[in-house]
């Protein structure tokens, strides 16, 4: 245990290795699996916070790096903290910065101490430590921290693996250690690195395991792997990891990504993919992503998905804003996504507490697999959601 | 009289020569004096609907140009009207598309059938007559029509002043009849043209008056004039104006310019104003606007304005998102500043109907020209909205 007691985690249920459960933060209650939409500049991008809210999001990702730049941390703590500074009265994760680093800054430098780097917006030299990534998530008010890692993207070679997950476990002891001298009342959670590779990946997890974390991140997943390749990895270390402490996937993902990575003991996910593919035009729904662009919806009058978040926006109506590049085109799609994600992981709670998980995760991807329902002609009967979990 | 009853304008009270009362339509009541926020593309810029609604709007304005190229009026009518299409079920006023085309279009040919353009979306030829534009504002379903007038900027010759006038009498009185033949329910307005000359604005409004419009309006206005000048020819035109009908100065403007034209006789306004500065991070506010862009609001705890429109994000929150280029930070201030608009009226028609309309005039100007409160400052005490209407 790091920085909370036992109370952090509550497993309500499991069907097979799915489970659904909770979380106890400073700031609320978080049900498993819950999806968590990414919040990077301290905003989920196009969505006021009530909105994000009132679409059953129980949790939102904020972005170290992207913070740390701009506005600054300590600027945030001055205004009362993350959450407070962007309205968002309700639980709040942090990433430690590490993965950001290697995507977006430039002239990085990895040493053991910690990574050193240029700033993308002006090109100033940071230098980021476990140490500095635990202080600036309790500058945030992170209800749920995490360790600073180093990540690799897929495919690489052994030797490459081998030594980012070593020095990815010696920064999570750092991590710790760190955490438990600060005084921010959240949780921990260690990441689990090591790429395709099963051996490293399950060192990692021991160790990990064995320095004790309020929870486990899986990350260096979704960085390029096939789809299977993934589910591989996360079948094959969620099974090393304790059953009482929550599981993240990191990044992830696709509806059909989330349901197989429930199906394997994952608890918790974050993605950019509902906010940025709406502000691209594009909708998630039942039946699959819907492209808006397309000239096949400019005279459907139907609302995107005649059971979920319908509110009395036409196919027509939307496809006009995104042709005519309509801001609220985007906010419309975005916000629409976002609570497609969160119904999606309602049901699946729902789906694994009736022990019917299995038949909802196929289910959905059957219908999902159908495409988008072809346009103007009538919908085939929908079952209520209730009678679908059962 | 065109569409409506008598009832369409009922004036309830006056305070000098400003005048405050309300229009009866089919989608609802207006009450003026009235700001009307622009949907060019069917959507108010970044805002949803029933937040537009919220903010205190009455009404909203639709463009011919615009919706006519893209999606197209007919595609509009199918789909059940402009009002079902962008979820706006409260009253809506159309332009002609005839300042639109003036200033957007290519290849512009001006002739007394009506005016050839070519589209600036694609490229096609378009005819519009006097005759279409009130077709396509039936098929939008208008509840006030605008007449197809041709608009002249400023500076121009008092013979190209001259002959737009004359055009767009003629088109004023076919208008009429279009209008008369169609079955809308609407109300239709003839538009005073004349430019800065007093006797062609003379002109221009005897014979719009004796032609008989359910309303006039005040075009050629806020086309690079100065202050005085817009309000020298705004008193001058609405002396000429039947008390019992509403006037409409188009495209109108600051808050200063709305204060100072309701003192002289204008009913309604329209303007981008609040959406366009707020997409480029300026608020209204009492004290004047505010450029969230400077770097003085970075560490500001304080919302824009205490009083009004107070959601709970500091300067430093929205300062963070225009510089961080968030659409949230456009999404905020634009509606920010639709709210401010509308408590402003809504204040406006207060003091008229207390007869305390040139004190409030005074008082809201004297607090304009202060500028924005200091940053970190305490604030002076705000009397209550109610006492300083009284």
């Amino acid at each position: 245990m790091s920085g909370m007691a036992d109370a952090f985690f509550r497993l309500i249920g499991t069907h097979g290795v799915a489970r659904c459960g909770e979380l106890t933060t400073p700031h609320g209650i978080v049900r498993t699996p819950a999806f968590m939409p990414v919040g990077t500049q301290a905003t989920v991008k196009g969505i006021r916070p009530e909105e994000v809210r009132a679409c059953g999001t129980d949790i939102v990702l904020g972005n170290t790096y992207h913070l740390m730049l701009r506005p600054g941390a300590e600027r945030i703590a001055a205004l009362g903290g993350l959450h407070r500074f962007m309205n968002w009265p309700y639980p709040i994760l942090t990433d430690s910065g590490g993965f950001q680093v290697m995507s977006l800054a430039q002239l990085r430098k990895v040493a053991p101490s910690g990574v050193t780097f240029r700033s993308h917006l002006d090109g100033a030299l940071v230098e980021l430590t476990p140490e500095r990534a635990i202080e600036i998530q309790g500058l945030l008010g992170a209800d749920i921290a995490m360790q600073l890692d180093e990540c690799t993207k897929l495919p690489a070679s052994r030797a490459d693996l081998d030594r980012a997950m070593r020095l990815s476990l010696a920064w999570a002891e750092r991590s710790k250690l760190a955490f438990a001298g600060a005084t921010t009342g959240g949780a921990l959670f260690g990441i689990v690195q090591g790429g395709d590779d099963t051996r490293l990946r399950r060192e990692s997890a021991q160790a990990l395991v064995d320095f004790g974390f309020d929870g486990y991140a899986i990350g260096g997943l979704a960085v390029g792997e096939p789809q299977d390749t993934m589910l591989r990895v996360v079948e094959e270390t969620t099974a090393l990891l304790p059953a009482g402490k929550p599981r993240y996937l990191m990044g992830v993902g696709t509806p059909e990504d989330i349901l197989e990575a429930v199906a394997r003991g994952v608890d918790m996910f974050d993605c950019v993919m509902p906010t940025r593919n709406g502000r691209h035009g594009v909708a998630f729904t039942r039946y699959g992503p819907v492209n808006l662009k397309n000239a096949r919806h400019a005279d459907d009058p139907r609302p995107l998905d005649p059971e979920a978040g319908d509110r009395g926006y036409s196919r027509a109506y939307l496809h006009h804003l995104v042709k005519a590049n309509e801001m609220l085109g985007a906010i419309l799609l975005s916000q629409a996504n976002i609570c497609y994600y969160q119904s999606l992981m309602q049901d699946i709670r729902a789906a694994i507490a009736a022990g019917e998980f299995e038949d909802f995760r196929r289910g959905t991807l059957e219908d999902w697999s159908q495409g988008d329902i072809a346009p103007m002609t009538p919908l085939r009967p929908i079952p209520a959601r209730a009678e679908r979990a059962k």
